[in-house]
């Protein structure tokens, strides 16, 4: 890497899960969309089809009319090529495929526990964690080998649980997890000024929020338009909305797109705790205790927002994979257009082109003093040459402590049983997890079940016995 | 006060709830069996009648043959007469009559909530909270006017949340809170070692424990008979009797006693999360997840134990009255024994008369790094002249930390909303208790039913309407 | 104050101390530049008469032909007239006047102490704040009563001191302390890039810092340009100047301008500790042992510095007061141009027109969790619509983490000494001082002639007797 | 070790350093002394001849007529052969010989730095800290080889060093520091109850006290005799005495003894600083800034106490060994009487046969939450079968935390110096001891002169070149 007139050039960029149909070609719209940087982007995936066949598209991308920088694709057959000498690694795999992950959202289902994502917390994430744990661990010997000071920048969930795995693996990586729930929330924000103040147009990086708790289930501890102080005009949104549900004007309907909700969720939790949720309802629900939100389907959908079936994350990489035929055929142009994504702002940043302050996953130094140390959290950073430093968040809002602190101690047992391969200490967050405990008295038969089912990724598990009988 | 050749005299010590057919009487033994005090005992009570019944049986105890000390007896008709002067100050009251505790324990019921105590956590516990934090208040307030040197002895429960209220009310205050549930772990452990290693005739004092944790719900960090570290041989003692239950040869069977336990609670709980619970299997129960071992009545008897009704401690109190009459009538004479109560232990270590080491109930300021600062904790502390401080329990036992932790959330949010007056800040403790979560979607109904069943002691709540309706 | 098209209008500041013949102009300066912003200052002062002269003064800068901005400058009789309605307010005085000064800095020369500045720590610093605290107080009860929502922005020294003032008199109080003494360090950082990889024409915004400590006594946690890692660059710089010094080609010279220093306190220190000190050589010599760098004037130069003498300071004001006069007459034209500080861009980030992180001094919140809470500590913040977050800073660097406690515990002292107008509690920060400490046996002797020469500004301390003699 | 009829037998205590003429004599009185033990006592030493001797000795004092429990003496040529299965390892050695105590101690005064004892901070103790800290390495190895839980009872000085290399080097060691300095207060506090009060015949033990600090540098948090509240006593006492110093009717005068004090040094911290002192004021002298106390030896004769020569050791030892021939020859009988010592009655009630709380250095867990953890602090702490745990000290009393703090920062220098070889860590430290900074500005040559003087102990530090010259 070289800067030259003001540019940053030869950057190397590996991307771990780089055959991705979807969030690959995210980034290199992005990528050439920025004016100051260029390099290689080297694509890792364990289908190496994949991988060849985003080469191809990314030329595409580089080659677009619209296109400012120039990126070379190339697909790599090991870690050891696409790492060495990377001064990023973007990380972002799907552990396991669509069957594991149909039996993470749906076996539970016949415990009367309903999920509505199913891969960051509850029964879903916590086995889901058991299988990407040992990759991530994986991931970060390489890193260790390759590139020791690249920065790497996570997607793949369960975020919080991949982070702590990097740092625990390789205390001195350079890694941050990278999610975009509290955009949505600053969205809200920007609609409920829109709405109650008549101000038009503002865009949600005017909102700015400062952030705590977990990944998908972060709080704000301020929301400020400029001298509009964001809680008490929330306030006065969610007394209007917490019955009907808000939805924006010309917006999809949660009931036509499974990644909708019309907020009602975050708007209970406000007049409860007193602390707005930034996550997207289907992320929030699935923090709380069960019966809260999560009841039944039905009662999901009362709540305003549905349960994405994992047929439908099916039906969907079938559309990607017709849309992939498209664009290497030529029938499809590459369209280069800004994605609402942060990662190629942050790596601007980190190459000094650009300082800012956005949230982040990073592991617990001091930002949040009343959770664990090490534990991973989300909070705001400060993004600028070489460096990511937390901005302090303080004590976590008095009214939801309870509920995180809850979850950062089923984490603690996952990661630490999932990197142990114990799966006995696994149990005990899982048994522990506000999605099961209190839904069934099975819990144990429920964890077996679905260990089961995914065993062809849990070979490594020492033992998968669990201890006897109870009651 | 004064020490005359050794002996500490004319100590005054103020006992609010001084009419209590039960209690009082062992303490009147107690006092009487110490050599080296003596002094005037103010019995305090809204039942003055009681007290002045107290007070002549008290000088029956004095009087007895075997008594070794000389201690007036004398009921007052107020705090001011009770207080002003005393050296010792002990709080054992019954907040309410026994037909809240039967709105506490029962109400729940109709909810699947099952309580086998009802008076520390759970529903009950919070709801008596409610009514009982006021009158801590109260007591506190008349501890600064009249007496504010004074150790301050409670045994009333909710003891951690008695105890918060003296520390919230008159920082100053020199209170300490004193319960016995240990002693009966240390028991255990002695029949443990009687078991596994056929040494005979320990007493439970020769067990040396380490407690940490919240009054009724403490775990051992360390266990120790001499050489021998209990933990191994509990484990072993546990995988032997986990699924049939303990008990000793002689001793009344749980079935028999309401107070009994079979200990199958304690040892699941060891063999899932590794720690030695320290409180009776009653207790323990209603501190874990509602369908762990209080799923009904049933699941708890499987479980070795009993709920104690409330008609069972109404017919309990008609004994002791018939007994309080007895006594009076010189039908029975008072009994001068050991009753394996500290109280008096304790009183005598504070008047420099023999230091030692027991557990206590105190803020936190350190001695439990992990748990919140200010929050009531169990641990072990040192007992010397005029000072009680607690041993350094250090971090949590891992395995239990997130149990313990969320306790001390609800106990947080149910003193603060008691001393508030505020009923929403409780309910949402209420919500959060795990024999509340889980298994009622109803919880707020339920929590205004035992409100308003209660309503006659919770007068000064400035507002008892709740938030409107949800889902 | 509003907005429209973009700008903030009508906001209101009032500047405390708005008399001044120095910093008012810079402000006036950089009001002037800012395009998106516009309305009042409100200038006070205790003598009228100055406030008024630059009255006028700020009209001419709002009218020159490079002004972009339009501000109109007013002269107040009272704080309530000036604070009334203000968005901020700016606190820059001097404590007393040059008199004091003068005792503050050449009375403890006569006990071999010198002093390179004496405004900040040492006896000079100390005996300064001890007069300064009282001010300060007066200013937080009027921020308090006619501004409670203001952003209060201090300049005046002993800075630590003052900003803990303001917090411990109204909690609630939005206040920073704002000091440029950081930027010459990112300045001379920006020299060693270009003497050691031959880069030139970089600025000292380019270089990114972060920063650790307390005013004036700040050091580098992290010092970054792009990729390049400052720390082993530095380390090259300073060993080869650390016996000659440095100062850049064409900079006046230490000798000729007593604020300029050539670095060498700096560079030794870095050796010594391996931490760049973020300060002029004048100030962190002061905080050092006297004899380290302030053994004599002599040691002084030899180290590349010299000790600003009060009469300079008075010579220096006459220059100031003849050139108000020519700006009043016309004689002289307001000069608008960059000042290099950023009190204005931080007003400009706190109305929401452009974020951005600097350092700046608040109470420790958590950011440098081994200095304790409370004390104000400078580090980075990020400055955004109406908020001001400190960036974790973590661990102090260990080699300097001493030093700067002891600084810590003697500021301690002075504040709370000082808050409750108790000189002993002063003397004894006085004597652990380690300008003080070890390099007279007097140091009682010396704070009562110090609190004597200045006893006109320290009525109000009730008592200044002093405990009897010692040995 | 097993227990028979209420007594442990056959416990094994391995002796390093059990050469010694002087404090083995005392031990072995004190396990004459005890009913309720008996064993083997293994004594190791670099001086086989002197083990040998005091094998001997040790048997006498067994068969003396006075003697209650029955201990076996046996000198061992190894470790290994002392360790090996020991219940307890006592290390009180001397590290290097005299000589290199005599530049420790004596060296400095070239410099204007005089030391009272020199054995503990001060230059004197940071040297003696570098060549003691490998011996504790060697000695913790040992441990872990050869009897990894056995209780060590260190006495060695520097204590909190030994102590803190003791678990540096194997973490899991059961170690702890003895010193019977506190013990000293607890009498003069005897004495100040006697003489304002008019109570005769106290005994140390029942002045109560809670200590915190590092060793020899201790401070009471709270002292009291039964209700009596020793702090406003102690007022009073020092106010009477402050001037004129204190010697108990009958006891030996500091002039007639070096061991002795008049405690003015102690009076004069507290009347600065609030605290109670809990040493002998020949070490309290050597934690302060030099100008303190020990300006000069006048100065220190001022004060009531005088410097102890290494000549003065050096006539002691010969005395001692005189001894040693008396009672080898039966010249001298043993004489077995209370020696006022602590170390067996730890040794019992780590053997479960009596609880006792008293004062021991040990690692700071939380025990001190504002000093490091790690760093090695002497609190109070409950001993009881098989455990030592820290009594919770809080806060550092407020007058006495700066200069406690840099203790400990000295010692962490000193310490991490010591383990990484690497002399310039320690100079660090040396050059910040207060009773170096200040006095001398030649502190590395004088430093390098202390290193020299006593290479011969010093072989491992790999390189004992400092870093070049300085101003």
């Amino acid at each position: 890497m070289q800067y030259r007139n003001g540019k940053a050039e030869e950057i190397k960029i590996a991307y771990v899960g780089g055959g991705s149909r979807g969030w690959a070609w995210k980034l290199m719209s992005e990528l050439a969309r920025a004016e100051d940087i260029g390099g290689e982007v080297r694509l890792y995936d364990i289908d190496f089809g994949a991988a060849e066949a985003n080469a191809v598209i990314g030329g595409l991308y580089s080659k677009a009319g619209e296109a400012k920088s120039c990126f070379r694709y190339r697909a790599c057959r090991s870690a050891a090529e696409a790492m060495t000498g990377a001064d990023f690694v973007i990380v972002s795999i799907l552990p396991g495929s669509f069957e594991e992950m149909e039996s993470d959202v749906h076996t539970p289902e016949a415990y009367g526990i309903y999920q509505s994502v199913g891969d960051t917390t509850g029964p879903g994430g916590i086995v889901r964690a058991m299988r990407t744990v040992p990759m991530m661990q994986e991931i970060a010997e390489a890193v260790k080998s390759f590139c020791p000071k690249a920065w790497v920048i996570n997607y793949t969930n369960p975020m919080s649980l991949c982070v702590r795995t990097l740092y625990e693996t390789f205390p001195e990586i350079r890694a941050f997890g990278c999610c975009h729930e509290v955009f949505g929330t600053q969205k809200l924000l920007a609609s409920a000024v829109e709405e109650l103040c008549g101000i038009e147009g503002i865009t949600r990086q005017e909102i700015k929020v400062e952030v705590t708790g977990v990944n998908h289930f972060t709080f704000l501890i301020r929301g400020q338009y400029r001298d509009l102080d964001l809680f008490p005009l929330y306030r006065r949104f969610a007394e209007r909305y917490a019955e009907s549900g808000f939805t924006k004007k010309l917006d999809p309907d949660w009931r036509s797109n499974p990644f909708r909700c019309n907020h009602r969720v975050k708007m209970d939790l406000f007049l409860r705790f007193g602390a707005i949720a930034a996550a997207d309802d289907r992320h929030l629900a699935e923090f709380c205790p069960g019966d809260w939100y999560l009841a039944s389907p039905e009662r999901a959908a009362q709540w305003g927002f549905s349960l994405t079936p994992v047929s439908w994350r099916k039906q969907d990489l079938q559309n990607r994979l017709a849309k992939s035929r498209r664009l290497l055929s030529g029938e499809e142009k590459p369209e280069i257009k800004s994605t609402g994504e942060e990662g190629v702002r942050q790596i601007r940043a980190l190459l000094g082109l650009g300082d800012f302050v956005t949230n982040v996953n990073l592991p617990n130094r001091g930002q949040v003093p009343d959770l664990p140390l090490g534990a991973v959290v989300e909070t705001n950073a400060s993004f600028r040459d070489n460096s990511v430093t937390p901005v302090l968040a303080g004590a976590m809002p008095e009214g939801v402590r309870a509920l995180v602190e809850r979850i950062v101690s089923v984490q603690e047992d996952t990661v630490k049983g999932a990197i142990l391969r114990d799966p006995n200490r696994v149990l005990r967050g899982f048994l522990h997890d506000p999605l099961v405990e209190g839904r069934t008295d099975r819990g144990e038969e429920l964890f077996e079940k679905m260990v089961e089912n995914t065993k062809g990724y849990l070979g490594d598990y020492s033992c998968l016995s669990l201890r006897g009988e109870r009651v």
